[in-house]
């Protein structure tokens, strides 16, 4: 618990990867949140047993990494499992009869990236709604501040993403000072629709593309809470479960 | 009127000068946003008669520009007119007896900066809730993408911005395509505030900055649809009213 005569961490917003540059990187947490569907897949192969997950850019680095670590690869390029990968980026790719004691290397678009670019944090965890307060326990018992950072589309700013963040916004903000007006958006557009997410994610540019491919169940687990409980730390390169 | 059946254009909204190299600048008209107060003081200068607003980025090239184009000079940094400048940068400081026919080099800080970013675009225009319904009608009634551009607080997502955006996407979507999760952020969070305005903008960041300089009154005008109807074209470096 903190303490209450300490002042409260700040808490902010960040819904593009372009933005990140504007935040105090290396003071604070980052919460990389991909809902569809990287950080929900990650969260899913750690609670269901995976050593680790290994975030990678390419195919190709997939594939080495694969090699290296003995590792499951795994990632999807234009909605199929990429060729020379293994599986695709399906959280249900990942049952515990598969993925115990495993070590997966996966390649996401702009999950990788976000979390590549966030290497200066002084720690960097992921969010999903399958591991939502596992993160939000973490967040609410440490002394530093946090970014909540939206991987979002090539840089675009999604609904999914800001959504996380502001279930997140919501349930923790009496931890933390929030002077951040995207922080304010993102709950706000979270309350608007938290009795029936799916409504708002039907109207997502992702939805879209991902149901287009046929990915409803997929879609419908990554917008439920609590499935996965687990909370994925990167360490040295490998994202590991830490509850 | 557009042809009905001709395929609509797009329309994006833009939460962030850092977002722009995102969008297709050269093919829009980009609606540039600065609520408070840069685009209010702008469309309230121009209908009150100004031949015409120069934005310029710093306070010596307003100065310059002043002399240059025997221009009245106006600009604030740190809440009070700069030195070396005659006004700040209220849109009470130019009433018709003062403005009319007369030009105005007014330097903004987030304002400037993004109609000086955008400056590919096909054309650009200035919006704020003074000629809300100048601007609508202008974009609505000709065949070109938009872009809604939010100049925010040094590049960070600010409410009164992304509000104008949502109110304007709301009044004008019937004539649009949009696949942009930042629209619908930005008309969700009109549509939930719109009976009340004030109760929002309160929460915003910029208002704690200007609620402390004593600017109620600039606030609540700026937050007031229609007081001053003009259309802000950028043309040659001048921002002219084509109403």
């Amino acid at each position: 618990m903190n303490d209450p005569v300490l002042p409260k961490p700040h808490l902010e917003v960040c819904s593009s990867p372009a933005l990140l540059p504007l935040t105090n990187l290396t003071e604070s947490i980052v919460v990389v949140i991909d809902v569809l569907r990287a950080t929900s897949t990650i969260a899913t192969a750690l609670y269901n047993g995976a050593a680790a997950v290994i975030p990678v850019a390419t195919v190709p680095d997939c594939i080495a990494a694969g090699k290296k670590h003995q590792a499951l690869t795994a990632g999807e390029r234009d909605g199929k499992t990429a060729p020379g990968l293994q599986y695709g980026n399906s959280p249900f790719a990942f049952p515990r009869t598969l993925i115990e004691g495993k070590t997966l290397a996966l390649t996401t678009t702009n999950g990788t990236r976000l979390l590549h670019q966030a290497l200066a944090a002084r720690k960097i965890i992921t969010g999903s709604f399958p591991n939502f307060s596992a993160v939000c326990h973490y967040i609410m018992n440490q002394p530093h501040p946090v970014i909540l950072a939206c991987a979002g589309w090539k840089d675009r700013v999604n609904i999914e993403d800001l959504l996380f963040a502001g279930a997140v916004a919501n349930r923790v903000k009496e931890a933390f000072t929030i002077q951040c007006d995207t922080a304010f958006i993102a709950e706000n557009l979270y309350l608007q629709y938290k009795d029936d997410l799916m409504t708002i994610v039907k109207q997502t540019s992702h939805y879209e593309r991902l149901g287009r491919l046929g990915m409803q169940k997929d879609i419908t687990y990554c917008f439920t809470f609590d499935t996965a409980p687990s909370l994925p730390v990167l360490e040295n390169g490998r994202l590991v479960n830490h509850l």
